[in-house]
C-alpha cells in the first residue's frame, strides 16, 4: 500500500489566473465577511464564554464555526502572515478565552459549559466531539504557521479529558459521536506531534462505530442514517447523513494508509464507487434529500430538490484525496476535478461575500409559488435561490474559507520516485525532486504547461482528464507521445523541462444512467471539466419547455461573456405556448429559439433565476 | 338562468354492461365490506353513543362516515328494498340510537356529546357542520326510500339548534364552517321539505363565507387554504383544499340555480375554468398537494405525489352537474364523462372490496425504497400503492358507495321541451317525454344506441364527447346528418325511434400544456374516455426508461384481453441500461420493446406495481 503525500500548500504558490482568483477572493473577501457574520451572531462571543455577560445563547455547534474560521486564517498566516494580523489577533484572543475557560479536567465546549454542564458527553447528537475536532485541526493550523502552541496545548489537554471519559473510564453516555470529524483530526493531531495516543484514540472510535448505536436525544436519526449500521469492517455502501459519512470514510482512509490496512482500503474502494457510480450528481454534489440530508438509495438524484451540502463538496475532497493517497488511480482526481469546478465554485458567490448551503441541479421558480398558498409549517422545504452570509446552521462558510486557503495541497502528488500531477491549477511547487511550475487556462482551453529548471525525477506522471479527446504533448517544443496507462500519462525528462499539455478540451453533452428518473430524456452540457446549466436572465422562464438536439453540438458558439467565464449558445427548440391544459400529441408545436448556457458554478450571481442543467433532449 | 333536471336514479335502472357491473359490485361488495370495516373500526360504535361503555374512542368526523354510508343504503332500498334488508335494520338501530342520544336542543354529534361537550361549536376544525349536512343528505334519502321521517325529523331539530347557534343567538365560536358540504345538504333539505327556512340558513353559511376568517384550534389553515380567502361574489380562482373548495362551490351553484342568480354563475364558471383548464390532472383528479390537500397554482401538476383524492373525484361530479343543470355547456359532461372513467373508477379496486384515498398518476416503486432510510417522522408522504379496505380518515369508501348508488343520476338532464343526453350509460329511464333505453359499449367500441317507444319531445339532444373524431347517426336503420353546435348534436325524432350514434372511437396520444413541468416531453395515451397507463407487472420496472413515437400510433394492436378490458400494446423504446452513471451523450442506447398500455382506472390491481401515465415521447 502507497502512502504517497500531496504537495502541502505550504510548498505551493498559486501564482496566476482562475484558482489563484478564488483563493485572493477567499482570501481578501470571504474569510472577513464569514467574520463579520460571526461576530453579528454571537459566534465569537460564544467562544469568549460572555454568555452570562450578554445573554447571547451559544448553540452546541458554535465553536466548530468558530474553530474552522481560525484553521483558515492559520492556513493563511502561514502563506502570507502580514495580511492576517488583524484576523490573527482575534485568535489570540480567543485563544485567550479558551486558556482561561478550559475545565481543570480538560473539557472545553462554550456551549455546554455555559448552558448546559450537566449534559457534558451525555447527549450523542450534541456534536462535542465533533467540535472538538474542528478545534483539533485548528491548533494543529495554529501551531505550523505561528510556532506557537498554546491553542495545540489545549487541545492536548482536552483530547486527555475525551480518552479518560470514552476510552479509560468510560463516562460518557455513548462511544462514539452523532457526528463524525474527530477520527481525521486526531490522526491530523498525531501526525503532527508523532504522539501515538491520538493515532490510538481515532482508531478507538472508528472500531467501535456501527456496533453501540445509540439514539440522540435532541433528533432522532436510525442506525442507517447515522452510519452505525455496520461496522467499518464491513462497509459497502454510502449511507446516511453524507458529510458524516463522508468525514467518517476520510477517518477510515486515514486508518486503512496509517495502518497498511488492505481491508480497509477495498471497503472504501466499494464505498467510492457506490458513491461516484450510483449517488453523485454530475456536479460532484451528493446527499439526495433533505430528511436526513443524506445519501439515499441508488440512482435517487432528483435536482430541484438535491441537498449537495456545500460542506459535502469539501468532505468529497478531504476523502477522495485520502483515497488518492493510498493508490494512484485517476478516478479519484477525476472526483476531484469534478468537485472544485462545479458544486465546490457553486458553494461562493462571484463576489466571495454569499454562500449557498445546498446547490441544488434546477431552480423552477414556479415551484416555490405554490408555497404561497401554505402556512410555513406546512411548506415543503426547497432548496434557497440566492446565497446568503450566514446561515442559523452556518458550517458550510467557513468550511469554504478553510478549504481554500489550503487549495494549494490538493495539485501534485510526491510518489516514490516521482511527481505525479493530479490538479491543473496555476502554481509554482516545490518538490522533492525540485521546483515545478504549472501554468495553465485549463478550463478555457483544456491545456496547462509544466516546468522546471531542476528537477531530478527524470520521469513525470500526469493525469488525462476523463473527459479529454486526445492528450497532445511537446516536450521542450517538440510533439512526444507518453506512455498512457489507466488515465495517466507518463512522460520522461530532463532536469530542465518544459511539457505542454493539450487535453483537446470541446464542448459535448453528458446523458446519465437511465435508473436516475430525474434525468431521463435529458443531456446535460460540459465543457471540459465545468458542468453548464441555463439560466432564465438568459433564456426567459420555463426552462423545462427547452429541448435541445444533441447533433446541434457543432453549432455551438463559444463566447468569453461572462465574468471571464466562456459563455456556450446554440440552437434549440421551446414548446410553443398552448391555451388548452391537454390536447391532441400532434398539435404540439415547438420553436426555434437559441439558448445560452452559463458555468453552473455561476448560477444565481444575477438575482433569483430559474436555472436548469438537465436539459430535455430531442431524442 | 335555466333550472334543468337531471332524470333522478329513483326513474334509471341500470341495465347492462359496463357501469351496471360496478353498480351490482358497489352494492353486494363494496357497501358490505364498509360496513364491515366500520364495524370494525368503532365508527357504529361510536353513533351508537358507547364510549362510556367500551371506551373505543370517536373521532370528530365519524358520523359523517356513517351518513355517507346510510345514505347509500337508502339509496339502495329504493330501488331494491329487499336486497338491503340488513342493511336497513343497522340504519334502524342507528336512527333509534341518534334519537335517544340527541340533545333536547336538538344537537347531535357522537363525538363531541361523549368526548369533549364543552366544546360544541367552539372549535371551526371539528368538522360538525359537516357531520350535520352528511346526515341531513343521509335522512333526506332515508325518508324518500322508506317513507319513514324519524331520522329527517331528528336532522330537522338539529337545525333548529343549528339556526339558534349559529343565526339567532350567535353562541358559536365562529360563523362558517371549516369544512364545507353543510350548505348543500340545506338546499337538499329545502328541495325536500320546501322549508324555506333551510334555504336562508345555506345562503347564510354562504353569504359569510371568505368574511370572518377564524382560525382553526386543532389545526392551522390560512384564509387561502380555507376558502376565506374572498367572498362569494368575489371568487374568481379555485383554492385550498379541493374536497372543501368543490362541496362549497356546489352550494353555491345550487344557490345560484335557486335564486337565479347569474353573478354567482359567472364567478363559478371562472373557478371551473380555473380548474379544468389549469389545475385538473388528465384523470379529472384534482388536488395537487397533500400539505393541505389542495389546489395549489396553476399548471403545477407533480404525478407521483398527486393528491386528487377520491371524494374530490365524487365533488367534481356534484360541481359538474349542478353546473349543467344551470346551462347546457358541454364541458360540464365533458369534465363528468373524465371523472367518471378515470379518477372516479380508480378509487376502487376492481375487487370493490378496497380503496384509494389518493389517486397518484405515477408509481415508481424506488422512490419509495428511498423512505427505507428514514425514520417513519422524516419520511416524505407517497401515495400508497395498494388500495386498503378502510383508512383512518375514512371518507373516501363510504362517499364511493352514496356515488354508485345514485349513478343513474348522472345520466340525462330533463330540459323545458326535451331530453338531453349527457353520459352514454346502459339503463332504462323514465323522463317526463317517455321512456328512455340507452344500450352502449362505449368505452369499448365508442357507440350507444338510444330508443323509445313513447317518446313525446319529437327532437333529442346528445353531447358529443370531446375525443370524438366525427358523428356518425343511423335514425331508425338510415343515416342521418344532425345539427351540431357547441359540442351538442340536436335529431329530430317520432315517438317510436332507434338513434344509434357512433363517435369514432380511437387511440390517441394526449399533450400535456407545456407549463406543466412534471409532463413537459411526455405524452398520455386515451382511447375515448378512458386514459390509460403502463404497469411495471406488464412491461418491468423503471418505467420511465421506456418513450413511445407518436407515429407508431397506427401500429397498436387493441386486445380484449384484461378484465374485459381493452389492453392497447404497441412498439416502443427503452433506454438501453448503463453501468456508468454518466456518459457521452452519443453513446446512449435504446432497445425497441413492444409496450401493453392497460386503462389507468384499472392499475394496482395485480400486487405492487410501478406505473406510469404520462410517458415519454420521442421527440
Amino acid at each position: 500500500m502507497n502512502q504517497h503525500r500531496f504537495v502541502p500548500f505550504s510548498n505551493v504558490k498559486l501564482n496566476r489566473g482562475f484558482w489563484k482568483d478564488r483563493y485572493e477572493l477567499n482570501k481578501t473577501v470571504s474569510v472577513q465577511n464569514v467574520r463579520l457574520r460571526f461576530e453579528d451572531s454571537g459566534r465569537f462571543d460564544a467562544m469568549r464564554f460572555n454568555y452570562l455577560k450578554n445573554g447571547r445563547k451559544p448553540h452546541y455547534f458554535f465553536d466548530s464555526d468558530v474553530a474552522k474560521w481560525m484553521e483558515a486564517v492559520a492556513y493563511l498566516i502561514e502563506k502570507d502572515p502580514d495580511s492576517m494580523r488583524a484576523h490573527e489577533a482575534l485568535c489570540e484572543e480567543l485563544i485567550d478565552c479558551m486558556e482561561k475557560a478550559q475545565r481543570p479536567d480538560g473539557y472545553l465546549n462554550s456551549e455546554h459549559q455555559q448552558i448546559e454542564p450537566e449534559n457534558i458527553f451525555k447527549d450523542r447528537g450534541h456534536h462535542e466531539l465533533y467540535c472538538a475536532g474542528h478545534l483539533i485541526e485548528a491548533a494543529v493550523a495554529y501551531h505550523k504557521a505561528t510556532g506557537r502552541d498554546r491553542f495545540l496545548k489545549i487541545m492536548e489537554r482536552y483530547c486527555d479529558c475525551i480518552e479518560r471519559a470514552f476510552i479509560t473510564e468510560k463516562t460518557a453516555a455513548f462511544v462514539t459521536p452523532g457526528h463524525e470529524e474527530i477520527e481525521l483530526a486526531l490522526y491530523k493531531l498525531y501526525r503532527h506531534t508523532g504522539n501515538e495516543k491520538y493515532k490510538q484514540m481515532a482508531e478507538f472510535f472508528l472500531i467501535n462505530r456501527g456496533t453501540d448505536y445509540v439514539e440522540y436525544k435532541n433528533v432522532s436519526y436510525n442506525p442507517y442514517s447515522a452510519q452505525d449500521d455496520v461496522d467499518i469492517y464491513h462497509l459497502k455502501d454510502a449511507n446516511g447523513h453524507s458529510v458524516r459519512a463522508l468525514y467518517l470514510y476520510s477517518g477510515i482512509a486515514d486508518m486503512a494508509l496509517e495502518n497498511g490496512d488492505e481491508t480497509l482500503y477495498q471497503n472504501l474502494e466499494q464505498v467510492f464507487e457506490d458513491i461516484t457510480e450510483r449517488k453523485m450528481y454530475i456536479t460532484g454534489g451528493v446527499g439526495s434529500t433533505r430528511v436526513y440530508e443524506g445519501f439515499t438509495v441508488p440512482y435517487d438524484l432528483p435536482n430541484h430538490t438535491a441537498y449537495t451540502e456545500s460542506c459535502c463538496a469539501i468532505a468529497m475532497m478531504l476523502f477522495a484525496s485520502r483515497m488518492r493517497r493510498i493508490a494512484r488511480k485517476a478516478k479519484y482526481g477525476h472526483l476531484m476535478e469534478r468537485v472544485l469546478y462545479n458544486s465546490m465554485l457553486s458553494s461562493t458567490s462571484l463576489d466571495g461575500k454569499s454562500f449557498f448551503y445546498e446547490n441544488p441541479l434546477e431552480i423552477a421558480l414556479e415551484e416555490y409559488d405554490r408555497e404561497v398558498a401554505a402556512l410555513p409549517k406546512f411548506r415543503e422545504r426547497l432548496p434557497i435561490t440566492q446565497r446568503v452570509e450566514v446561515f442559523s446552521c452556518s458550517c458550510c462558510p467557513p468550511n469554504i474559507n478553510r478549504f481554500f486557503a489550503e487549495l494549494g495541497s490538493y495539485i501534485c502528488v510526491e510518489e516514490g520516485d516521482s511527481i505525479c500531477v493530479e490538479q491543473y491549477i496555476s502554481s509554482d511547487l516545490k518538490t522533492a525532486f525540485g521546483n515545478l511550475s504549472i501554468f495553465e487556462q485549463y478550463a478555457l482551453d483544456g491545456k496547462a504547461t509544466l516546468s522546471s529548471e531542476d528537477y531530478t525525477a527524470g520521469k513525470i506522471t500526469v493525469r488525462i482528464p476523463e473527459w479529454s479527446r486526445g492528450v497532445r504533448a511537446e516536450l521542450n517544443g517538440k510533439a512526444v507521445v507518453p506512455t498512457i496507462c489507466d488515465g495517466y500519462a507518463y512522460f520522461e525528462v530532463e532536469k530542465n523541462f518544459t511539457l505542454a499539455l493539450d487535453f483537446c478540451i470541446a464542448p459535448m453533452f453528458v446523458a446519465a444512467n437511465p435508473r436516475i428518473r430525474a434525468d431521463v430524456g435529458r443531456v446535460a452540457l460540459v465543457r471540459g471539466p465545468v458542468v453548464y446549466c441555463l439560466e432564465k436572465a438568459d433564456n426567459g422562464a420555463h426552462l423545462n419547455q427547452i429541448t435541445v438536439d444533441t447533433a446541434d453540438l457543432e453549432k455551438v458558439v463559444v463566447t468569453d461573456d461572462f465574468h471571464h467565464l466562456y459563455s456556450i449558445s446554440m440552437p434549440a427548440y421551446r414548446d410553443a405556448l398552448q391555451d388548452r391544459l391537454y390536447f391532441a400529441a400532434e398539435e404540439a408545436k415547438s420553436t426555434p429559439v437559441t439558448v445560452k448556457f452559463i458555468p453552473y458554478f455561476a448560477f444565481a450571481n444575477r438575482g433569483e433565476s430559474d436555472m436548469l442543467v438537465w436539459v430535455r433532449k430531442k431524442a
